[in-house]
């Protein structure tokens, strides 16, 4: 190791031991411990340009440990990325600032992925990479590698103990993503003690169980062993690799080095001293960096720049010989493509005459559009023949055919998720991902990151309620509208009929920043005569009575047309049914609008639902009663289910008629 | 394979097939495929009484493809377990029937978890496989191995593919439960086709990676085989046990075996008689079995008393001998043992003078109650420092020492569910687990298992808000609160000081059917002066005016002190604060008392919790308002994220002002 490199690792050490110290909160065991090899990675093998953090064809680099946060800024702000300035750095977890505790996508420039739930980056580099020989299918012409990049994401323990990455690794080593290179910061630390106490496994035979390639560097302080290492990950062509690096957390820092307590506290103001001296660091001051380090990262940072030229040069005479593949390569990328796809589609809005379940309607839809709009690309967790996700004639994406279409996930509902946003998070793709409905408890923790990260992701879940039927409790969604309902930008749709299908599925393509479930069903609902695109607005008036009602049902879905065959027992009464396929779209409405569906005066309101009434409280008040499952449901045959628990026409009338 | 065993294996075919044919409905796949495997298991080296399914000492067995459910209730009819009769057999996935479409626990006999979520019961067959080290531990004298059974699991590739295997397998290798023997149900078919397309890693390799010993039956209708590698499996005392079965999906019937479409659908009225000619079964008559099957099954039913009849007659003995270690077992196994510790724990009810954070008073119960109450053990996923779980002094349990009562489980917070699951439903054990309040969200398919099941498994949640501060929103509980509380049968407590954190632990352990979760705080808390144990009814005035309020508060956890502070800047009103430490406890109580608490008259309501509003329109109305979280919060330090966010006394004051 050359003088400067050793100041330019070093430097990311003082950075992130000094502003964790400042913060007085922070996890300063990863960035010291890895920082030789993020260095090198980043330095010498790694195809980025800080200049254009955005360049298509950047390798991608995730940091899975998201609590190392730190290594990341420094890197960033040491290689000149936008404006991440050493004030940045100095106001790390400060509010308002761009650095913040845990690394976050849109917030800070050149972050992929927002990262802190361990094992997640794993997941969604497995999605950037699959993106990327994909769109290299589709693009890559002799001589124009168009897209052609590696993926790089660093972990450690608590990411491989995580149960998604062993789905999204078994997966990548089926489908032999070989530019896939996984960095495991193999410390032997956890926050309880040694990693014996719990994890005693033999990690790389379990990687190599899932395919990939596994080469293991000694010292995770040896620049070259580390970059020997990527390289031959590099060299293999046929499987993802798994580099073990043998680090110590908190390296440098003497009093803290190898133990627990360097992973989550700042080191304290003595022990950041004694790092800088053992590190022989020129200065005590505070985030000091000598000039030559900075100068060093310049020079590298416009070695870097020339690598994007290139790729430029390339692109525009690759645009010049292939215009229709450049028209393409915009169309792949325009965050518009949801509404022109659909403009396109000539018969995407259908006048629907015959009953159906939402399921069907909406695998016709996803049948319709495909030619469209040819970025878009999913599948389900082994469900599709159930969730009706198959697109015919575009082919099933594989190890063989990277340009098919549908992808087959396996029984992997968490890894899918995190898969479809590291696709999406590439840039080129629209990503739909499907499954039981009672399994959106299994996506939950990847769905909280299509939100947090403003990835609009579409989630296909089909068999939304005890029409389930025979499958019983364990297969019965009951309370997981209201834990999607309750999560922030997040869109779920439960339409009615194939109309309001078609309106989930505009909102789901159309939408630039928040992910959209789709809920449907597994049996037949019949077209609602009332239905339209306002169901574009949340809720709407479906059916209603002259003047103003004295009663409303609030309803969506499968109990839509319950709510309607109820009014019609009510014959005496002035009822309005209102279908309320997305609550979250309603909420954003105008006050007027909401007030106009849904007066203020009129206290009356029922809401019908085959599920939780949780979060119902919000539109029937005080005075209102809930049509709504209590316990998990049962097996039986869905319609016997339907009458047992009280979705029954002449049951929701006498609720209504009770108020 | 005699005669007899060839139709014995046989019977299970037909009962299932003819089942699933009658009920239109149902999986076909792993009854046939699984068949012979879980007949040799179950006729030859299970020790099980069905006259007895209580029986203590029994090997456990659970049927982790909880789809292929009519293998075992197949195999419980035709064992004579309790009161499974034929006709439950024909009355298969009704409505009210012992037979539903997943095994249920606590509904049918024998059954000793509800399984369906794949991947599922691999875990909680790890947690029973640790239960009965522990107790053997604790409870076996020289000569009196009064607790000594192996757990079984039968899973197939959808267990395998699934996170949650991976996760509880890591640990039971570390932990080296010999006494876990899996099944693997190695059939290559997926729903959506072979499973080459989503799952071609080498599965062997990865359990022994994992520290399993491993064994393959190559044809799993080879009984002999199949008997040899359960006792190889025994004979192995150091690793648990892993033996790969390669069965056909569907064998037996002609058209399907070996295909995707014998999973999940009836077979066809044509196909089951052609799998019943192809069997050599003697009549095509539905749910025909031959007198001497029942009267083969009925002799092992013998043979399998016998073993309880010696163990009684060992366990009286030991009784004699040890009547002290009678007395712990009846006070593990004594389902008010929560109530009788916390009697005999005199300072249980503490009188509290400071402020101090609820995972801080928490911890220090949790040491309180630990000597009372020895059968209490858990832990956390790698985060006891921060979720203050650590019980001093009572062992980390391991490898090495199976008493120690403190559980590392690693970063595997879905696994650790399930696991806790297990070792609850193995019996003898009351168990907790933790993590911090925005993992629940990882915990959530398991935690729908312990409130379907009726396992009162006890969650603690620390970091229970924007009260964790410097990390930002990847660890910022917001719609975690309403994701819990929409779960039927479940209990969130979220305290609001030190009485309520004791209320919330008494809660928790005297409950006999419905898990509770506990949601504490990261920072310090005043003890209120209205506190009091009424907050064992989910919510009370905890500061009140005088006559009736013309407005009130509802606030839980650390922000019942900010509405107290509120409702004094607003002297000129007459306001009531209610404190609300569990919804669901609430909701429990009668309508008087909730009337008394929050009369209807009152519409000036307001709810302040920092985290989402979803479900407080229950209790706010179409009048009221909430002062809670609309995003996934900021980084920063958290003192300035609650002013940052509106949770001032000031603030709340005014929302109150302007209704």
């Amino acid at each position: 190791m050359s003088k400067i490199e050793t100041m330019s690792v070093n430097a990311i050490r003082v950075l992130s031991a000094d502003a964790i110290q400042k913060a007085k909160s922070g996890h300063p065991g990863l960035p010291l411990g890895c920082a030789s090899a993020a260095y090198e990675l980043w330095a010498n093998h790694m195809n980025h340009n800080p200049a254009d953090p955005n360049w298509a064809n950047r390798d991608r680099f995730i940091l899975s440990g998201g609590h190392g946060s730190m290594l990341l800024y420094s890197l960033l702000h040491l290689f000149g990325y936008g404006d991440l300035s050493k004030e940045d750095i100095m106001n790390f977890r400060q509010l308002g600032s761009l650095t913040p505790g845990h690394p976050e996508y849109g917030h800070t420039v050149g972050i992929e992925a927002t990262t802190g739930p361990l094992g997640a980056g794993m997941a969604m580099a497995v999605g950037m990479a699959a993106a990327e020989t994909h769109l290299a299918e589709v693009f890559n012409k002799e001589e124009y590698p168009v897209v052609d990049h590696y993926t790089f994401v660093l972990g450690g323990d608590g990411c491989m103990m995580e149960g998604i990455s062993s789905e999204a690794f078994s997966l990548a080593g089926t489908l032999g993503l070989s530019k896939l290179i996984v960095l495991y910061d193999s410390n032997k630390i956890s926050i309880e003690g040694s990693t014996d106490i719990a994890f005693t496994e033999n990690v790389q035979k379990r990687m190599e169980a899932f395919g990939f390639q596994t080469i293991t560097v000694e010292d995770g302080n040896d620049l070259e062993a580390i970059g020997q290492a990527i390289e031959e990950a590099k060299e293999d062509t046929e499987h993802p690799s798994f580099i073990t690096i043998k680090t110590q957390i908190g390296f440098g820092c003497p009093a803290k080095q190898g133990k627990a307590s360097a992973h989550g506290e700042p080191l304290g103001e003595e022990n950041v001293l004694a790092m800088k001296e053992n590190l022989g660091w020129p200065s005590m001051e505070p985030f000091y960096v000598p000039d030559e380090v900075y100068e060093h990262y310049a020079h590298l940072a416009e070695e870097k720049a020339e690598t994007e030229a290139a790729w430029n040069v390339m692109f525009a005479a690759y645009c010049e010989e292939y215009p229709e593949m450049e028209a393409l390569w915009n169309a792949y990328h325009d965050e518009n493509a949801g509404e022109k796809a659909i403009e396109a589609c000539a018969d995407f809005w259908s006048r629907p005459e015959k009953a159906d379940a939402t399921r069907n309607i909406s695998g016709k839809i996803l049948n319709k559009i495909k030619t469209c709009m040819p970025n878009l690309i999913g599948g389900s967790a082994d469900l599709a023949p159930s969730n009706k996700t198959n697109m015919s004639d575009v082919g099933d994406y594989s190890r063989e055919n990277r340009g098919g279409r549908n992808l087959h996930f396996g029984v992997r509902e968490l890894a899918m998720t995190a898969i479809g946003n590291g696709m999406m998070l590439h840039g080129g793709l629209r990503v739909f991902i499907a499954t039981f409905f009672v399994f959106s408890d299994y996506t939950k923790p990847m769905a909280r990151l299509s939100s947090l990260m403003g990835v609009p992701l579409t989630y296909i879940f089909t068999h939304d309620s005890i029409g389930v039927g025979e499958d019983g409790p364990t297969h019965e969604p009951i309370e997981q509208m209201a834990m999607l309902r309750a999560m922030p930008n997040f869109h779920v749709f439960r339409p009615c009929d194939e109309n309001e299908t078609e309106c989930a599925w505009y909102s789901a393509l159309t939408s630039k920043k928040t992910p959209t479930a789709l809920v449907l069903t597994r049996q037949n609902l019949t077209p609602m005569e009332g239905s339209s695109r306002e169901a574009l607005k949340g809720g709407y008036v479906i059916d209603d009575c002259e003047g103003t009602p004295d009663l409303i049902f609030i309803a969506s879905g499968s109990e839509v047309e319950l709510a309607v065959n109820a009014k019609k027992l009510l014959a005496d009464r002035k009822v309005r049914v209102v279908s309320m396929p997305c609550m979250d779209l309603f909420e954003e409405q105008s006050a007027e609008y909401k007030e106009s569906v849904l007066p203020k005066s009129v206290r009356k309101r029922v809401a019908v639902e085959a599920l939780s009434d949780f979060g119902w409280g919000r539109y029937v008040g005080l005075d209102g009663a809930c049509v709504t499952m209590t316990g998990f449901g049962a097996s039986g045959p869905a319609n016997q289910l339907f009458e047992h628990f009280g979705f029954t026409a002449d049951h929701v009338a006498e609720v209504a008629r009770s108020l």
